[in-house]
Formats: C-alpha cells, structure tokens, sequence
C-alpha cells in the first residue's frame, strides 16, 4: 500500500488532521520517569498510546534520539507504534539531503532501519537528491517547502522569476519531481497566505504543517489555507501539557482538544463555500 | 582555537589541501574485514592513519554509519582521529537543517556527542537555523552551497534578482551570516566556473570542495578556481583504492598521489599570476 493510500485510510478512520510530534527534549521529561534508561522510549510510548485515538499520523524528530544516543528507543519506539497502533503512519522527521550512494544509506536509515512510512527531506539539492528515495515506493517523501521559522523567508521567499523560491519547489513537487504520487510537502502554520497558494499550485497533495501549537499558528487560518488533506503537526503542546504523574492523560486532552478543534474548523471553512 | 585557526595551522603543517572522506560502504569494505563487528571502525581507522600524512582534514560521512546501526564505531573513529592525529580537523558530513529547539540538538549531536570540530548544514531554512550551530563559537559550520550534482542545478542555478541562488548564500554565508567568522561553503568542484565565481565573492572563506576522483572533477581546474584556501575531498577514489590486504597501502599511495596533485596544480596556478 502506498504512503497516500495509508494516509487517507488514516484521515478516515481517526477523522483526524492532528499529527502528534514526537520530541523528546530530556530536560522537560515528566518526573516520574527521569533517571531510567530507557526514559525517552517510556514517555514517547505513554504519549503514543494517550494520543493515538486521536492522531492520524506519529512525527518522531531523530535530532532528540540522536543527541541523547538514544537510537535504540527510537527503532523500539516506530516498532511500538506499529505493533499497537497498526496503519497508523509514522513519518520520520529527519530533513536529510543528500546524494547518490550516501542518499541510499540516508534512505536505509529511515526505512528501513527505522521502518518510517515517510521522511522529511531538504530539496536544496535538487531532484537526483530525491531519486533514492523515491526507489522506495511504497513510503512518502515529504519536501521541505515553506518553513515555519522566520529565516525560513530569507531563501524560501526569494522571486526566482515571477514566482517565489517556494512556489517553485511547491510546482516541481506536484509536476516533475513527483515521479509516483509519493511526494508531500512540509509547509507551516505560521505563514496562511503562502499555505493557501502551497495548496492552489499543487491540488491535492498531503501537506505536512507544523508550526500550531507552541510556535503560534492559528487553527482556523491553517484549516482555511489548507483544506483537508492536511498532517497538522503538534508537538510541545502536547508532549508538555502536564508534567507530573498525569502527563498522558494531560497529552490526551490536548490531543484530542487540538483533533476537535481542527475538526470544527474544517467543517466551518466548509460549510462557507 | 577557532574551526579556521585549526584549519590554517593543519593546511600548513600537512602542505595539503586533500580531506579523505571517510564514506565506509559495507558492501565495499575490504575482504579481510568482513564480517567483524567492528569492521567499520576497523576500516576507517586504518584508512586516517595510512592518509594522515597527507591530509588536512578528515570528513566522516554520518549516512554510512546510522544506516549501519554503527553510531559506536563512529564516535570511536572521530576520538581516534583526535587521539592519534591531534590538530586534524574532523568534519562530520551531515547535512543537517533544522530551527529552534531541534537545531540545538542536531548540534550536541554533531559537537557534543560526535566531537566533531565542523559539520556540514544545509541553508534552506535560513539564518535562524544556523544560530544554534553557530552558539558553538570554536566549531566551523560548512553551508551547502552549490552541490557537485547535476540536479543541484534545480533549485542552485535559479535567477534570484540578478545572481543565482548559490551566489546568493555565498554573499549571506560571507556577510550578514558570518556572524563570528565560522564559516565556509561546500562547492562542488564539478563546475569550476561556479567555484571560481564562489571564491570572487567571499574572498579567503574556507571552501569544502568535493567531487574530484569518483565525481570526475579535474584537479587543475579546481585549483585554478578555488585557490588556497580549499579543504578538497576526495573519498571513494582513496578508500576503495586497493580492495585486498594492502587497502591501507593502496590508501595512502592514492591520498598521497592526490595531495601532490592538488599542490602541484597550486604551484602552476600561483606561478601564472
């Protein structure tokens, strides 16, 4: 099955946008696990089982397991989420960018080391960067596009002849570039006006958006911008909304907050068309 | 000591612009390594101390080891190299970009676990993703600029108002982003007119110059392009010179054939001038 087709099984059957981000950072662990050694599985693991009722997608950051040579919770982490929560994607968030023969081994890493059904990855290098891993066809390939930050602007935004930097990645992503209905495109939040030309260049591609949550992106501006076939990405927000003894139940609330809110907002902005 | 301070005194202390690429492919390691636990390291171990001699740097490629599930063996190579070849820089090839949080911990992975002096970034995401790398004040950041591969063209060549988009990163990398002198650029040496167009805007910024042996850059024109202040990689064409008992050998013969390449094209380009 393809990464698309799982993806929209998933939509479907969570009736769920919210795509929970899994960053472990391990000074803002709850209490209650710090210390063990196997503290960054543990919490990632209780905050899978808390949110996925209300997630379409998991989106693990390797720069937190990597930092911690934590490269072992990781590869259990994925195996978890698919072992209980089957169907279920897993989107590794690794923007590598590469090419040739170091490409394949980036794409080894991500699939199958890790079994990611899709990673992030940087087009800076163009499309023989991509080729590796589109060989892969049954996962996604998710292109940086338009990022959340406000550097992002300082390439992205750039006119390269009638059309921003990003417009163009954004076209070359739905034409050329997307060889076999793999492709995706990471584009934030925190930017609606370009989320919404993202969307009018490329038709129904899946777009990942963070940028929600702690980094301020408003819901209704990004359901308006995005339509439906959106991974809205949240991260801190969830993973830190209660530190103590209850911090999955307090992920789930905001988990499912977030799903709610995200659900409103798609059937009002359909509702006024 | 400063990342361009230790490059400077290990530019002149080896008489050499050649960094060895340590890109260990398991399928390719030599016969009488294979199937030890330790082969990687083993390998690449005895790769530095055959090359060292003939080297001003060495550049670990990170794909090779985490798609291995070889992290150890890569943390071990690096504290050998600075064990055993004190002063030789060690830059980590990872390619990494990210913002925030997630940068930060992209770079205690690079210079906090790996002990890399310097690691490749990627600048897509702009100058706020390269800030936490930048925090580390006595570390380089090497910014992909114009890539040795065909498609690095794509996005690389576009027209951005009157300059390409790699010239446009040389003129931020050698500006407004060179906030604390750490600085350098990846330009592959597969397009010397580029490089030399590189080199005319940054003036003495330290160049990372792959894609001579493998990639079929021509050593001449390189040099002629480049001039001095270049860290030139040579992988594949060094590792995988010999493939026997005397890879070593083989090694050593290939980095110090290249080393003398490299310096005598220097001599004839500054003997033209």
């Amino acid at each position: 099955m393809s990464f698309v087709s799982s993806l929209e099984s998933a939509w479907a059957r969570s009736d769920s946008m919210l795509c929970v981000g899994l960053d472990p950072d391990p000074s803002r662990l709850p209490a209650p696990l710090a210390g063990r050694p196997d503290a960054i599985f543990s919490f990632c693991r209780a905050i899978v089982d808390a949110t996925a009722g209300f997630a379409c997608a998991f989106k693990p950051q390797i720069a937190y397991f990597a930092a911690a040579r934590a490269e072992d919770q990781l590869e259990a982490l994925i195996a978890h989420i698919h072992r209980a929560h089957p169907g279920t994607p897993v989107i590794l968030d690794a923007k590598r960018g590469d090419i040739g023969a170091t490409a394949e081994q980036y794409a080894r890493e991500a699939f199958e080391r890790y079994r990611a059904d899709a990673v992030t990855v940087n087009p800076y290098m163009g499309l023989d960067s991509l080729e590796p891993w589109l060989a892969w066809r049954d996962r996604g390939v998710i292109l940086l596009c338009r990022t959340s930050n406000p550097g992002g602007s300082d390439l992205q935004a750039l006119d390269v002849g009638g059309e921003r930097l990003f417009e163009r990645v954004a076209r070359l992503a739905a034409g050329s570039w997307n060889i076999s209905g793999q492709v995706g495109l990471v584009v934030g939040a925190t930017f609606p006006a370009e989320l919404a030309r993202v969307r009018e260049i490329v038709g129904d591609l899946p777009l990942l958006v963070p940028g929600i949550g702690a980094q301020g992106g408003d819901v209704e501006a990004t359901v308006r911008a995005g339509g439906r076939r959106m991974i809205v990405n949240s991260s801190r927000a969830i993973l830190y909304a209660g530190g103590g003894e209850e911090f999955a139940a307090a992920a789930a609330g905001a988990a499912r907050a977030t799903r709610d809110a995200l659900r409103d907002a798609l059937h009002e902005a359909l509702a006024r068309r």
